[in-house]
């Protein structure tokens, strides 16, 4: 984590966008393997599940979003880093318990069993706890950010995935969902499971990179309509895609209201194009580099839901 | 809260440590009231399970004895009870979690049904998710607390409620427990699983009273006694109590290893009583004001375990 290389790959002048892409992730996997490194205090299945759940497979949207945004230069690589793993971290969480079997009781998860089939049920939420509690204190403990930085880091963080965003999201999916009618309520929904948090990964990368007002705002909007159109290519991967191809359950949610159901497939990909394309409008205004972000986009929705059928 | 009344009762030269710890609370429940007040964007299910859980009868002990070490000023009374109100929010996640088919499979806490028979498990869990989180949110947003401040005690809180912490001691008491021997270990468990909260909640205070280290520690090590003398206390109750001095469920220990079980009762109320001796003196040094804390523990020590038999 001392230079440049480890983030934005091999070329200094910034121009190589795939190369940032794929050297963010990495940095954002050797970090998180980092911060859930044993440590001598915690029971050996408390551990295993932590990382099991974490470690798996992923393609770390969030924190790579996040580290893209804020764009640090050397001396801030580790906390823009450290911020992403955190919400890598909550987004672990909040997965752990979505699984579980008084939720959505699911067998598989980013291509491994999920934490409560390997490690039991208590265990299971207790590691989401664990993450949970990891995350804001590491936000807490970031030495190099300013210390009223940090606390409007930990406070968007905390208003993203509290009883009216996340975690309402997660409740209504449970125990509200056959109560959706129209596809407002159905995108609120899909606002509160992944718009939101995506929201407040992007917004927390422009906070580190120490944006005004107006840029921040145009971030929020870039974050909202990319993270609308995530989450409607996921109901879409849901209804068309295998096991396999999504690395988790699929057919979960064939009862549930998702614009794919209440619209099909085909309205359900419109609007994630129109997502897309307002995400790129209020990218543009941002002022965000916008390479690899772009990149990053190509890289989840080229060979997902526009063509999947 | 806008005078020392609310929190000090009617006497201003501080002389009625029994109207301090009466009105202490009193403020700490109404607070938490408010905080927890009906918000449109919370599903009523999710807002109904987290005010049942935090709102029941309890005693406050966490919070109002943070209150009392930082002995705020009529300018940080409201802050003090605000991080008051997150350390019993973070006590309360744990309690619902506690209580869970998959941990204790309980079924009355705080003299009322558990979260999860009244509201369901899916319902349950979220709620403790979003009593964590805003314990967090409100710390990160202290607007009259020192940024530098906030970091701190945000950093205390994670650590010990963390997979060290608090939680490792559930997932040793759910999972672990058999394998416990000696008093020794028993007593790293009852450390973690209350010591530990205790701990943070009156390092919390001092951090607030902007106590120097020195005092800062002598308050640790008086919250360590205390925390092991209540949570020894809590194991002789669970044996010799009824669920309705209890307000939960009790006999739920009774195959496992605690210091009662381990070396009967009349031991373990020795071991109580040399706790609040060390609590006693660590007092002292610590330059904390004395009469409403010694209150607190007469309050909770004088009718329990050193004449239950």
């Amino acid at each position: 984590m001392s230079s440049t290389s480890s983030l934005r790959g091999p070329d200094p002048d910034r121009g190589l966008a795939a190369a940032d892409l794929a050297g963010v992730r990495l940095a954002v996997e050797n970090r998180l393997a980092q911060l859930l490194a044993a440590h001598p205090g915690v029971p050996p299945n408390l551990q295993g599940a932590v990382r099991h759940a974490t470690l798996a497979p992923s393609k770390r949207v969030r924190p790579v979003l996040l580290v893209l945004i804020a764009d640090p230069d050397p001396l801030m690589e580790q906390s823009a880093l450290d911020v992403g793993c955190a919400v890598e971290m909550v987004h672990t969480a909040s997965l752990i318990l979505d699984d579980l079997p008084c939720m959505d009781d699911a067998l598989m998860r980013r291509e491994r069993p999920t934490t409560h089939l390997e490690f039991g049920q208590s265990t299971a939420i207790l590691s989401a706890i664990a993450l949970l509690t990891r995350a804001f204190g590491l936000i807490a403990e970031l030495s190099l950010v300013a210390p009223q930085t940090r606390t409007r880091l930990a406070a968007v963080l905390s208003q993203a995935v509290g009883w009216d965003g996340l975690v309402a999201g997660q409740e209504i999916d449970v125990n509200g969902r056959e109560a959706l009618v129209g596809a407002e309520q159905v995108e609120n929904l899909n606002w509160l499971k992944t718009g939101i948090l995506f929201v407040a990964a992007a917004e927390m990368g422009a906070i580190l990179a120490g944006f005004d007002e107006p840029r921040i705002d145009a971030v929020r909007r870039f974050a909202r309509h990319f993270g609308l159109a995530f989450q409607t290519a996921d109901d879409l991967l849901d209804r068309s895609g295998s096991a396999e191809q999504a690395g988790k359950d699929v057919g979960k949610d064939v009862d549930k209201a998702t614009l794919v159901s209440l619209f099909g497939a085909s309205h359900a990909r419109l609007t994630c194009e129109e997502h897309l394309a307002r995400a790129d409008a209020a990218l543009g205004e941002s002022g965000v580099r916008e390479e690899p972000v772009r990149a990053l986009m190509a890289k989840l929705f080229g060979a997902l839901p526009a063509s999947a059928s």
